[in-house]
């Protein structure tokens, strides 16, 4: 007996930060969102290159548990000062050369356009995309907020891919093959 | 017959950047530095994880080969601007991971102690830096600019090692056992 195959992708969505780096995976199964794990990486107190290596060493068994097809970051426009671009700097150098090192390619989403994809309003504050990821993903409790984040950066390439999101602007994963380029 | 021996360190300085990462490594034996390679890890254009995995690689080849007992890199007290401070951030992630994966901890100089350790003046500027590491580690050819740097960086390394550095200021080599606080 054959049975019809429903191709199912893997996303994982990442919020990088020198403290905590939210992860969040999901599966798109036939346009449908799933929710299939989503948590944080906290930094221990201690030396720079400890603490990178704890986000890439997290990421990595993230990576090897989840299996992701793709992977999505948030797109930074412009940080707010130059001491804590190099700390977010430094951390997405961790999680990026990761991903790169297990030959995983990222797409990157401006914070708007994540916004914009899981709550519909490019200005949205950080409670209303933790409550809009927990009602699309039918989360029975609120996920913590860097983990909300990284599943609305799932999300918002799940969107993307399926070609459900209107957006002006361009999102891209770079290095690839520009498949999802909108 | 028994010989007397020497103890050798062999300290790898890096000058990480997006484009350009440079890299020196030096010996020091018996006090006194001695030259052992350098130059540069220059990403290709592509996605930025790629290009941070071309760091990441680069430097790893460096650690396999010349296998160093430590490694400096320069501290940033104030990046110029946040785009920037977020790109040197990136590449120093991409470093700083590299080396607490091969199990190094990296001591970190300020720019102002780097250039007061090898040209006597903490307001040199970079020809005066090429110029002097080149006369202090006996080269035939001026290294370029940023492998020159690493190699300042390096020789800081050293002088700190030996104690030979008269600084008010505090370099650290974080997450070691603090025995080269001076």
């Amino acid at each position: 007996m054959t049975q019809a195959h429903s191709p199912t992708t893997r996303i994982l969505g990442i919020d990088p930060g020198s403290r905590i780096t939210g992860y969040g995976v999901i599966d798109v199964m036939n346009g449908k969102p799933c929710y299939v794990a989503s948590g944080c990486i906290r930094t221990r107190d201690g030396a720079l290159e400890q603490r990178l290596a704890q986000i890439y060493a997290g990421l990595a068994e993230v990576v090897g548990l989840h299996r992701p097809d793709s992977v999505s970051i948030e797109r930074v426009f412009m940080a707010k000062n130059p001491d804590s671009a190099l700390k977010l700097g430094q951390a997405r150098g961790a999680a990026l050369v990761c991903m790169a090192n297990h030959g995983l390619a990222a797409a990157e989403y401006a914070a708007r356009q994540i916004k914009q994809a899981v709550t519909g309003q490019g200005g949205a504050d950080k409670t209303q995309v933790q409550h809009m990821v927990t009602a699309i993903l039918g989360l029975s409790a609120t996920p913590q907020e860097d983990a909300a984040d990284a599943l609305a950066i799932a999300l918002t390439d799940a969107y993307a891919q399926s070609g459900l999101m209107a957006t002006s602007s361009t999102p891209s994963r770079r290095g690839g093959s520009g498949r999802w380029r909108l």
